[in-house]
């Protein structure tokens, strides 16, 4: 038996770019799978693609909600292969409607030295001392945190919408580059700090940076919401492994109210 | 007679998704045509794909460099439109050989009244008191700096790779949101500020959010390369309108050396 994330990520070749998959509720949110599970899978897709498997950018789009327990079928296509990164689009549909539009180069992390600057991760109590994101949101139905455990820290200022904490595969399976396609979106919204449980915050596009693969161990995330204007905001993540590298890096347009 | 920024973005319509333009010299850095440039273009095609043309998120893969003095075709198409937002796909073709690949989300900016949270420009020197661009990037020719006004401010710290400076039309031509998508692009990379000039930097993947239309006069921005990892790095920017308005803000992953 696998890890559940690997079941629910995998994906079937149907040939000429054409993928098939299941969408499971395990990784809802109420009713809505989460979308970071939704970019996650997409990306498997992609990476069967090839030549090259490690994502170093990924944008995704998300144009409608998907429907938990359905199936769902991904096309993708290299839209160039060079010699060390290739660019490859793809659509997540279900029932012939797209739900998410995808673009991302895929290359090889940690092939090259080069001078170097990162960001460091901020210093936070222990997992244990902090609190389950269910606490932080009571009344959500969170089928996310039977499979991700996410610890919040109650430590940043009630003046910022900042959230920062940890999170990690409840069956021990350990984090990788397709875990932090996940990672990055399942935090609570760093409004929430803020402004409260303001409703259901939808995505309209998510772009992920991966930095460097992670190691095995609880993966440190900061989420920061500090640009809001007519109802749209911006949300910037960076997500450090158990080493403290700087593992990958997020930013979302997300809408306070939903408008469409 | 119109603006040049207005001429050498303007496409035609060919039908069917399909929209040609020229792509000129004027905008080149050394010799190639500033990626900003080329995204602007792509945008300026995806607008008329409609039924909104003001971009709320932008992402551009630049998959081979574009030569100037040569025609380019754009084929855009909306994958989804809805009440408030649409989601528009384009590429970017020389001699039928795709040099961008572009995916954005299109809305109306200002449409909605919305708790407000901002980031606040940097205080600068007056641009009278900054340098130029040319300055910084001795023995390249900055065909862009004939019709891009840029003032470098040498304030920013020698232990940071960080850029501030303005940026305006030198003909006058009032700055819009195209403008911005060329001005995200525009500055030196910030990197330079650390490692001295190292280089051709070309982008991978540039993500720009517009968060709202500028008002007429200078545009103030600050870039930051922060993390750098296998010789690939990202730069995150900011651009305020002469309101002190945020307007734009960007992030790109380029690289370091030349891999491709």
């Amino acid at each position: 038996m696998g890890w559940r994330f690997d079941e629910d990520t995998a994906v079937d070749d149907h040939g000429n770019g054409r993928f098939g998959t299941q969408i499971t509720g395990a990784w809802n949110i109420d009713a809505n799978p989460n979308g970071g599970y939704l970019a996650a899978v997409a990306i498997s897709a992609m990476q069967q693609v090839g030549p090259y498997t490690d994502p170093l950018t990924v944008t995704v789009h998300f144009l409608r909600p998907a429907t938990s327990g359905g199936s769902a079928e991904i096309t993708a296509e290299a839209v160039r292969t060079g010699r060390r990164v290739s660019t490859v689009r793809a659509t997540l549909a279900q029932e012939g409607v797209g739900r998410l539009e995808v673009i991302g180069s895929f290359g090889q992390l940690g092939e090259t030295a080069s001078p170097t600057l990162t960001v460091s991760p901020p210093s936070l109590p222990p997992p244990a001392e902090c609190l389950p994101r269910s606490a932080e949101e009571q009344g959500v139905v969170l089928r996310l945190e039977d499979h991700v455990e996410t610890r919040m820290s109650a430590d940043a200022s009630d003046h910022r919408a900042e959230t920062t904490g940890w999170i990690r595969f409840r069956d021990g399976r350990p984090p990788d580059l397709l875990a932090l396609a996940l990672f990055v979106d399942a935090f609570p919204p760093s409004i929430f700090r803020l402004l409260g449980r303001v409703g259901w915050v939808p995505t309209i596009e998510l772009t992920v940076h991966f930095r460097a693969l992670p190691v095995p161990g609880w993966v440190r995330g900061r989420f920061l919401t500090d640009d809001l204007t007519d109802g749209r905001m911006i949300e910037t993540g960076e997500l450090w492994d158990a080493d403290g590298t700087l593992v990958a890096r997020s930013r979302q347009l997300a809408l306070l109210v939903p408008l469409d």
